[in-house]
């Protein structure tokens, strides 16, 4: 906590890890590339499935829970899907330890006890979940299946960062079964369209709702939704991902329905998820070189309160005081922590809670006791006031509602000055060289122009956005013709 | 949901195992020994969670989460817990799928990508939990550290049963890390004693709180609490244990903290847990041949309202008089749904509910519209009476208390005239075979007794009871002095 932050025009990369690690969010553990989630970390987190567990059961999802391993026969069955998943999955293949006879007090795996067929880690639960969804569903009136699940996955990539992309994270992954092809596109949409209201609305992240291109696409999806947001530095990140998956899941594992005449056919799919990557693009939207900036919605503790006294007498006074604001406080639903350490002095106290984000600090000293005031600092302007006790509680309640927007209001200005339109090939790669952030251009719509321009700028298309606009052009690196501008963008 | 369940009175564990099926609670999946918890199931477990997790904070723990591999040389640091696990672990080799060569469409372990250390997946977290606290830990001001964590674990059990023991299932760890031996010893009973409220006051539970024999401790602790419940077929569950760790895992990870005089010394621990096995304890406490009964505090819907109709000008009525009767209820905190399918006729759906263990149901046809009546039906009883509307909901409200009163007194009077004292190893062996239930006897305090007894009557020591009282005697088995009884049963 002593050491300064390293400061984001240093070293943008590192300023992060640093934060991380700093703010008591998470750090690396022994295995590589899984993290440990810290419990502040955690405490957001929380926050973040409570509220979209909420939303989900809103839209008439109930959770359920399914197994952590996938056989492998059944891994392979969806072969996109496989494909996709099968470079980077950790594999077990035996179910016992025994004593090591060369090395004494060491273990070694059985070998006797190797499974007869391997078992995936899941990496996503596509294939466990139709496989036995085929057994849930005979006729049109068992659907439709509006199932979550809240889950850890496992997908062994080979560089991993906290949150961001870690070889194990939490997450949740809804599985969707439908009658018919609009019904499970409805659904598509109007998942993609909740995580964009949650991520507006609750983080505070304005984002950009869209369509993956086919090579960008989910592995065995026919159409995935997204939505991307843009990070301090000027990378896009994909905050969720909603998909859907045609009929491809319900042949795979042959799950079939008989419709109101009596007629067979496969089942329609969907799948949506967000993660604790969620956390990453938090942290990078809204911190700031003093540490975590944190929206008042996702703060553990949306108020703290710093007790500065000379004695005891003094501190007790202060709590008597502290113990009416925090009353107040919390009848209004806010969450609000009395830190009377004394371990810490006020100093290094302002210091973690300004690390660590928390919107409004309130702090109380021996004047204030006479004057009937508090100081209250305000954690994403850096600015503080003089404020009669009288008027506390509902000035706390104002300005809280007040950073939730301004944090949005912000991020979404830079945003909306990092999109760049270009209409050549030199101005694309200049804006992705000076200014970065998000580049509108007209693209031809083939992989091959995709795959070079990714070769020779780093940028991939983000997504065509929902709400692209016809508009004749050419595309920026074939000169092909094009119908509308996608966005592309160097991306987490 | 046709065919009548299996009777208790006929096969105790073919009822279970259907009505864990029929009701919709959980199934067995494709992977050997790893369930399948459907909604519904879930739904009851979510509500344990959320109340556990209240009393956790509320006792001053929170919530983080550490990784799901552990790897093989921090495995094996804790002597006895390795030894206690190693059988019956999941083991990760690989980390990755490639192409099989032989067989086309299919995939097989890549060789190549074999771990330089085998992983093993996490039949409970000590061990990587303590390897991380080493970092956290350096003086009395980093203590107590009181974190709890929500996670799937797996132990490759070779027999399973839903819920009662299966190879993955979802649980709560907690971890613990205290200054001194008696603030460690006195976590372990508070959260002992934490579960005790929870599964009597919520699920409705009568338990028994003890300690473990050492042969039947946690493999690594050097004291077990636990909480002994006692199931409808006379055999005894246990419901949750909590540990008290000794100095073990700070000696095997090398976790000192410098105290106030400056002293290095091993930090002390407590480490407790509850899972999912819990829905069995529930199910077996209170369920009868017509399927579940649930207390209302675990009840995903408390109470259900079917209409009674032919047709939709008396479904309209119907449903206006059952929207005043659900915002009537909810207004109170009774859940409560409307299950106005037309897919189902009412006979059917009144087997359902009944099967699902709806705690109170309300049928409303045209004679109650006439009479301004319902139709209220209890499941717990299976009894009904006619209410009128204008009493409904302060008797649904009282009712709702007085079932899980009941449920609880029922299960209480059952447990407590299946404790049997017993001053002869015939008697004891008689009780065993007739009447089954808690055996109350001397024991010598001896391994080599206990084993010798379980040998014979395949019963175990459940625990020496906390409440035990001291009573001269001689031991059941041995004749040796004894100082108090100790419970035994036949368990799961």
């Amino acid at each position: 906590m002593s050491k300064k932050l390293t400061s984001r025009a240093e070293d943008y990369s590192k300023w992060y890890n640093e934060l991380v690690v700093k703010a008591d969010l998470a750090e690396n553990s022994a295995v590589r590339g899984c993290m440990v989630i810290k419990p502040y970390g955690y405490a957001i987190w929380e926050k973040m499935q409570a509220e979209l567990d909420r939303m989900f059961k809103e839209t008439g999802h109930e959770n359920a829970y399914f197994p952590l391993f996938v056989p492998k026969s059944l891994f392979e069955a969806e072969e996109k899907n496989a494909e996709g998943f099968a470079k980077e999955c950790a594999v077990v293949t035996h179910y016992r330890l025994q004593n090591d006879p060369d090395k004494p007090g060491k273990l070694r795996v059985d070998p006797e006890a190797k499974l007869e067929e391997e078992l995936v880690v899941r990496p996503t639960s596509e294939a466990i979940i139709w496989n036995t969804y085929r057994n849930w569903i005979q006729s049109y009136r068992d659907l439709p299946i509006l199932i979550n699940q809240w889950a850890n996955v496992v997908r062994w990539e080979m560089r991993t960062r906290l949150f961001l992309r870690t070889a194990e994270f939490l997450w949740q992954e809804g599985h969707t079964a439908h009658e018919t092809k609009a019904e499970a596109l409805a659904e598509a949409k109007t998942m993609n369209n909740v995580y964009a209201t949650f991520v507006e609305k609750f983080m505070a992240i304005p984002v950009v709702q869209g369509v993956k291109t086919e090579s960008e696409r989910f592995a065995g999806a026919e159409e995935t939704y997204c939505i991307e947001a843009l990070m301090q530095d000027g990378k896009a990140l994909q905050a969720g991902t909603s998909h859907f998956l045609g009929q491809n899941f319900a042949k795979a594992f042959d799950v079939k329905y008989a419709n109101k005449e009596g007629k067979q056919d496969y089942v329609w799919a969907t799948s949506w998820g967000v993660s604790t990557r969620l956390m990453g693009a938090l942290i990078m939207t809204h911190s700031d070189d003093n540490g975590l900036v944190l929206p008042p919605n996702l703060a553990p503790n949306q108020v703290v309160i710093v007790p500065i006294y000379k004695n005891e007498d003094q501190l007790s006074e202060i709590t008597e005081v502290a113990n009416t604001i925090m009353s107040d406080l919390r009848a209004k639903g806010i969450t609000v922590k009395f830190d009377n350490r004394d371990t810490q002095r006020p100093g290094a106290k302002f210091a973690q809670h300004e690390l660590q984000g928390v919107p409004l600090r309130i702090a109380i000293g021996p004047k204030d006791l006479e004057n009937g005031t508090v100081e209250l600092a305000r954690r994403d302007t850096l600015t503080k006031s003089i404020v009669t006790l009288n008027e506390l509680a509902v000035t706390v309640e104002e300005l809280l509602k007040e950073i939730q927007e301004t944090l949005f209001n912000k991020a979404l200005n830079f945003r909306d000055t990092h999109v760049t339109e270009v209409d050549t090939f030199e101005e694309f790669k200049n804006v992705l060289e000076t200014k970065t952030g998000f580049v509108s251009a007209h693209w031809d719509g083939t992989n091959e122009t995709e795959e070079k321009i990714k070769e020779l700028t780093k940028a991939t298309i983000r997504c065509i956005p929902l709400d692209m606009k016809e508009e004749e052009g050419v595309c920026v690196y074939s000169g092909k013709p094009s119908k509308g501008r996608v966005l592309f963008a160097k991306a987490y």
